[in-house]
């Protein structure tokens, strides 16, 4: 098996990139082929004797940045390393693709390269939420800013299929993310994919809310995905302001520095299982081929998670799975 | 000026409602109709000595519970505290209503007695979001859970009005919560708002992303009321979550709870000023009177604070200025 890693893509490539993959091949023998360009990536290979992993290089000559327009840089740089990448899974040289870089791009890129299943209408983002109760799935995260309530079912039946095979949650609890427990209550998306999902063959527990999100009420939260996008930098964007709070009430003076030290591990151990780093990537679901993106600013740990979470999507045959969802329903 | 209270509205009623009554009126003399039971009202002023106070009882003999249907409960109970406390404004016995039992309720009592401004459309719910930076507030946070861009500019000039009459901003800086910072990212319904908002004589500085959020990027936040409802009650449950980590981590061993004892001091400084309770409710804007909701878990202080709150916008005229608002726009 063969891991397309889009080595140029994210705020820290092409060096963190490929120290995720010499990680990912040292820890657990990942064969991970590294797009890009070639002379960048050979020196740090070199740099970190790299021989003898199962590392190849695939040369791309272009790049396409964290800011360029997504669609446009697609279609307009067909040697970028993202796009390169892409095609090595079309063309059945790599089962799967990972890239860190342009979000807008990376969907667009596997969009039109590997296309959609041809039972999904609208390919979701999932993105995986870490809570004292276990990892929960979020999608759509922000592929479909106006969505139909069918589609919101669509994303179910993706999301119970990812939650059962690759996250091993069997008989997945479904939620849909709304204002309200009462099925009425919501906009007139929820109040019509609530009746939906509850007449679907899901395991439907009815509507969550916003205070239910970090708590694990559910294995999968279903959104449209100007919600989920929402949620999901809302929820980055609050933890790092209050961790950043709880740092300046340490820095505070010599005896709450030294209590800082005292709880630090403790806190360690309870934040770790939370990083979203531990879980890498967000995976694109309804498209003919494995891909996943992650965060711009994703370092090596967060690739080599990465790259385990696609390996085992293709180990479990995600795209078979979610295929199969689809047709039972 | 007189303040009517429901004062069996809440998880804490109408012990911590008549409590938050009385620091209100010995902290800054304020003048008060606590509305409800008169015996248990009685009871607890008795019991904190506060006779002297401007304190009155309004007798009203039923209670909405805080689970009942909203709509169907104001107007079955005529006789209840909320919808007393709501009449004596529409009647002029008081200048503003504030109740921290059922929203719903609260909401609908409201808008049936004192009804909309003949100017608003929509009337919404305005939160305060205290940040690092002071207070924003965002609109709106549930009251309308389908709009149209139109609305979203007038929850823009309400909120607007309400920043700089009542928060003391001048010239407020409103954003747009989208998904994207470009005007052209969003979903429908904030991609046509962005060209209302930008064409508009108010201080539109764009979108904002969720992440901006909690760090103060703006003064007014604006957002349909099914998306303001999930920030806020994700805002709530994360902060709670992350803070009962920290919490346990503390708890972890003896030396993690000395360290815990050693930032308690400086910890509780910067946290106490984005504590909701010193904010107390959520303004009703659009109608035709000023009406406050809070939490149903809100303790003396937060009534006492809402209490502060209301006397502000009666004495700043928030209903002219927000009528004036959008009579210039």
């Amino acid at each position: 098996m063969k891991i397309a890693l889009d080595a140029m893509g994210g705020d820290f490539a092409p060096k963190e990139i490929v120290l995720g993959a010499i990680q990912a091949s040292r820890e657990f023998g990942a064969e991970v082929i590294l797009v890009g360009i070639e002379a960048e990536i050979q020196a740090i290979l070199d740099q970190q004797q790299a021989a003898g992993l199962k590392l190849e290089i695939y040369p791309a000559t272009e790049v396409i940045a964290m800011d360029e327009h997504p669609a446009n840089a697609v279609k307009r740089k067909k040697d970028s390393s993202l796009v390169v990448a892409n095609r090595l899974v079309k063309e059945g040289k790599a089962d799967a693709v990972i890239s860190m870089g342009n979000t807008g791009a990376a969907m667009a890129a596997s969009l039109f390269t590997l296309g959609r299943l041809s039972t999904i209408k609208r390919p979701a983002i999932a993105s995986l939420m870490p809570t004292k109760k276990g990892i929960s799935i979020i999608l759509d995260a922000g592929a479909n800013a106006d969505c139909e309530p069918e589609n919101l079912l669509e994303f179910a039946y993706m999301g119970s299929a990812y939650a059962e095979h690759i996250l091993g949650k069997s008989n997945p609890q479904i939620g849909l993310l709304s204002i309200g427990e009462e099925e009425t209550k919501g906009n007139k998306l929820t109040v019509e994919a609530h009746q939906l999902l509850k007449n679907s063959r899901l395991n439907f527990v009815g509507n969550i809310e916003g205070r239910d999100v970090h708590r694990g009420a559910c294995d999968v939260i279903v959104c449209d995905g100007f919600v989920g996008n929402v949620v999901l930098k809302l929820s980055e964007g609050l933890a790092s302001s209050l961790m950043s709070w709880v740092k300046e009430a340490i820095n505070d003076n010599a005896f709450s520095m030294l209590g800082g030290l005292l709880i630090k591990k403790p806190l360690k151990k309870i934040l770790t299982p939370m990083d979203p780093a531990e879980y890498g990537g967000m995976p694109l679901l309804g498209l003919n081929g494995i891909s996943m993106i992650g965060h711009g600013s994703s370092k090596a740990k967060a690739v080599k998670n990465a790259i385990k979470a696609a390996t085992k999507a293709v180990e479990q045959d995600i795209i078979g799975a979610i295929r199969q969802a689809i047709t039972n329903s």
